[in-house]
């Protein structure tokens, strides 16, 4: 099974959150997980956040920083926002990120958005 | 009077906001600012913070971004957060970092922290 890296609970760090989050497609990626927390999305189910190689990025980088858990199964990943462990670590954080996020716009620039 | 460049209420953007915010030195200076929300604070104040020229960088960083203002008077600057514009586009976000930002260990590594 491919391992994918992501941090403890105690090991996530504000600052990496932010940094992870402080991009307008990863805050699309959190918008959608929102709208459905109870089920992990597939990565076929981001429509609409750019190509296939930027979604990965963008969720890797997300992962990384323990904002989200990426659950490999077959060729497929299920990804879920980590509430518990955000809730935990910075009471109130995750949603007002949520609040904002799904109000905000589609980002148009895939293209110059992975290439930060 | 020195011109410091800020973004209007309506052009502050979430992902700006998020990306200034993801360090550690410029989640303890709002750290510091939340302690006495009504007070502006001037430069001399940020004891325990870094270099005078890592403050000056952090402090451009986060008003750019339009989580800070900055008013020159004189010689000095006095720094104070931006609460009634970051309420009013992103309610519940500024108190969620206050929140955590004020229980975080002061920064260490200054030299690293600006370096990025």
């Amino acid at each position: 099974m491919t391992y994918l890296p992501q941090p403890e609970t105690e090991q996530i760090a504000f600052a990496n959150v932010l940094t992870a989050l402080g991009d307008e497609t990863r805050l699309a990626i959190i918008g959608l997980l929102a709208r459905n927390e109870e089920n992990p999305m597939s990565c076929g189910q981001f429509s609409g956040v750019g190509s296939k190689t930027g979604l990965s990025y963008h969720l890797s980088k997300l992962r990384e920083a323990g904002v989200v858990h990426v659950r490999p199964e077959g060729t497929k990943r299920y990804v879920s926002i980590r509430r518990a462990d955000l809730d935990q670590r910075f009471p109130g954080f995750l949603d007002s990120i949520i609040a904002t996020a799904q109000h905000l716009p589609m980002p148009r620039e895939e293209a110059q958005s992975t290439a930060d």
